[in-house]
């Protein structure tokens, strides 16, 4: 009998244990050791296409190449117009976060974002008048992502407000965002009061023009560097944008007070950017989606080239299945609050701003920014397995973006729908939140998953066509 | 038998040990588990001062009194003004870093910064000219520390040389700093070639008077709140200050380019400040030095309330021992050398830039700013370490300036004499590196202890002076 067993009862048993705990717990309560390891069945469902995923003979090689086209391309500030200019959007049509979506699913954070914008374009004189022509279908709705642009939040832009334009010469692509209007009751959030459209209407007439000339002169700015400096800094650049905001506008100052200008207008410019925290994240988000255009494309490869949310749907697409949505209801954040908002004023998840996860950054470089759980929730512990969690969903490390607490490791990059239905890990976002009532403005900011639905969805699409 | 050893040798020994490792090894050898302590045995010769001091009465309220002068004491700054008229600083008078030196004891940064100030005042025509009058005793020199004030490097000060004028309105303290040169070769270093000179003049005719009118216009500006802010920005605020010195751009910006001034003489000082990752040490110096000079005077504290390097000896006072010096040797950094140099360029530690650790940042901070070891050398794990050790050393927390990646502690703060003799630890500083050659500049970055023997003296005039 000993011999098969090969001493195995001979000695203390050493057992590992995985999935379910019911063995471990039975084993420890006969004081035997222990140890667990972390491997968790694949997502309900996905056994069969999984398989599939991952035995297309593409997928290792088209999986590294989007991780390098992700890293290796570039992001320049090179100009500051009007969307009417730089998209050439048509006066009626609105830009939005998230993926396609029409008015009667609107969540209240969108459609309070579209009646100002209504307001602001001057296609309407009362918030009542511009909801019943946008009920009515009056304006066409396309996501940003369809113009190769990213809004934070509701992400609407219309044709008057002026945008970001970000270049990357590596691979050739452009992207914008909008101008960063800053914090509170604003247009992003669903506001749409009048301080809301006063503010909008000299954005575009003063903050636009002089930010132009600033970038005109002084530019073209690598922001991509400044993104690399801003994880040396304490900011992961999605919720906690601080030294970004400083170093940005340190390179901006020089040419706009050199700008031609009233001296009122310029200390007005400095000190609206200057008071915003998050005055980068409208370059960093468009810094992201470059990173992210240059991945798409890639027959085989499983990797996400886009999470946005619309208030109500969450989207992704991947590299290996071009321009279609993978959709599924968007969660609710959980968090820390504004004033006396709780967790019942909140929409659900909102805004291109998980571009900044996308690409490597956000949530997946907490480690970097262990200050953010003050606006987020959380302790340092969990800022610092996010990040060192998001390695086990991921293709690889940012050359780049370094974690200097991780000894300089560089962050989690190229999120691998392959990945994540195989340990049921979702990306971890961090992310502000509106209020669900059109014309609140911000609640508070917290963290959030993708629904699981996107990746099961779009992993079918990859196994459907895989290449054995 | 078994009844005295209470069962001892009945079951597996658990032994733990401290002081040398002799024990500890021979356990091992024997494979014995073994719990190693951290205790060491006190400094040489301390015993019997170190008992005396110990048992003072005073002692314990003393210290903890000094740490609460140190942490709620406030520093804003309120002006820039040339030296002769902050300080009444005489024509004929030059101030330095560190201890009470004269010319024949000078290392080659401090010689060559009193060439460069004499050059500056027009009080010589040549190097040459200028060291001989040096030498002959032609001018008097005097510790910044006595004036109230500190110097980095060097620490040369002139009467024609603008400083920052700061102050504690809680304490009712003024303490000040010159203006920042920016790196590389710069007085400060030692350097004191023709563009050292010039640049001198126009920080005197242009940036002091520019900056003077922007503080008081737009200040007084609350520098405490700063050091507390870039210590969540990834600065320690002695060898990294990039966080802290674009937050202090940003606060002199807007009434800075609102000045009566050219325009490019106010672009080139926006540029010049912008520029400099070290803007902000010139400021934090002197709010450093207003939290130690709360603590000053407070009898039966062994609370360290100076550290100061000339070049040739590193010098500590403490609250309990009022003006005296207590001084060594000064050590050699080692660390990270810029472009060729090496160890043999390095002049041994100078400045008066370890204020900075004596009121709980710099060095003891060091967790905050991972990213420092890419200048100082080391890695992140030392970085942690370092601030974690400190705490064995020091009588408390700070309450305003925390570290976000030690879930938010306060920074090790107020340096016990006592407790560094009775440990052997001695305080971390990590600092920049002068050429020892006078006229060299800066050679690199690094980290450096003080000597032993200002600790042991402090520690002997405490005991001399307890109160059983």
């Amino acid at each position: 009998m000993t011999a098969p067993l090969r001493g195995l009862l001979s000695c203390d048993p050493a057992v590992a244990t995985s999935g379910v705990t019911l063995l471990a717990d039975a084993l420890r309560a006969q004081a035997v050791p222990v140890t667990e390891t972390q491997w968790q069945p694949p997502l309900d469902g996905t056994l069969e296409p999984l398989t599939r995923v991952m035995a297309d003979r593409r997928r290792s090689e088209a999986n590294a190449l989007a991780l390098q086209r992700m890293t290796s391309s570039g992001a320049e500030l090179v100009d500051v117009r009007p969307a009417s200019e730089a998209l050439g959007l048509e006066r009626g049509t609105f830009l939005h976060a998230g993926p396609p979506i029409e008015w009667d699913r609107a969540s209240g954070p969108l459609r309070g974002a579209l009646v100002g914008a209504m307001l602001f374009e001057g296609m309407a004189q009362t918030p009542e008048a511009a909801e019943a022509v946008l009920a009515r279908g009056g304006v066409v709705l396309e996501p940003c992502h369809h113009r190769g642009g990213v809004g934070p939040m509701a992400g609407v832009v219309s044709p008057s407000m002026w945008v970001y334009e970000l270049r990357d010469e590596v691979y050739g692509h452009t992207s914008w965002c909008s101008l960063n209007e800053g914090l509170g009751r604003v247009l992003r959030y669903g506001a749409f009061g009048p301080a809301v459209i006063e503010r909008l209407h000299w954005m575009s007439s003063v903050l636009g023009p002089l930010l132009q000339q600033a970038v005109r002169s002084g530019g073209p700015f690598d922001i991509k560097a400044l993104v690399a400096q801003m994880l040396q800094m304490g900011d992961e650049g999605h919720n906690r944008n601080r030294a970004g905001s400083l170093l940005l506008l340190r390179d901006l100052l020089p040419p706009l007070i050199a700008a031609d200008g009233t001296a009122g207008d310029i200390a007005q410019v400095v000190r609206f950017c200057g008071a915003n925290e998050h005055f980068f994240l409208n370059v960093g988000m468009p810094a992201c989606k470059l990173s992210t255009l240059a991945a798409e494309g890639i027959p085989g490869s499983s990797v996400v080239t886009t999470m946005a949310r619309n208030g109500t749907d969450f989207g992704i697409r991947t590299a290996g299945t071009g321009d279609r949505w993978f959709t599924g209801p968007a969660n609710t954040p959980e968090g820390l609050f504004l004033g006396d908002f709780g967790p019942g004023d909140a929409n659900p998840d909102i805004g291109d701003s998980a571009i900044t996860e996308t690409a490597g950054i956000g949530g997946f470089a907490m480690a970097a920014a262990p200050a953010i759980v003050r606006f987020v929730g959380g302790d340092v512990r969990q800022a610092l397995r996010a990040t060192q969690t998001m390695y086990e969903i991921t293709v690889g490390e940012h050359t780049a973006y370094q974690v200097p607490i991780l000894e300089f490791r560089g962050t989690p990059t190229g999120i691998d729908v392959a990945a994540v239905a195989r340990t049921g890990i979702l990306p971890q976002i961090n992310t502000g939140m509106a209020g669900r009532v059109a014309g609140t403005g911000q609640v508070g900011a917290g963290l959030v998953t993708p629904p699981v639905q996107c990746f099961t969805a779009a992993l079918q699409a990859l196994a459907a066509a895989a290449e054995g």
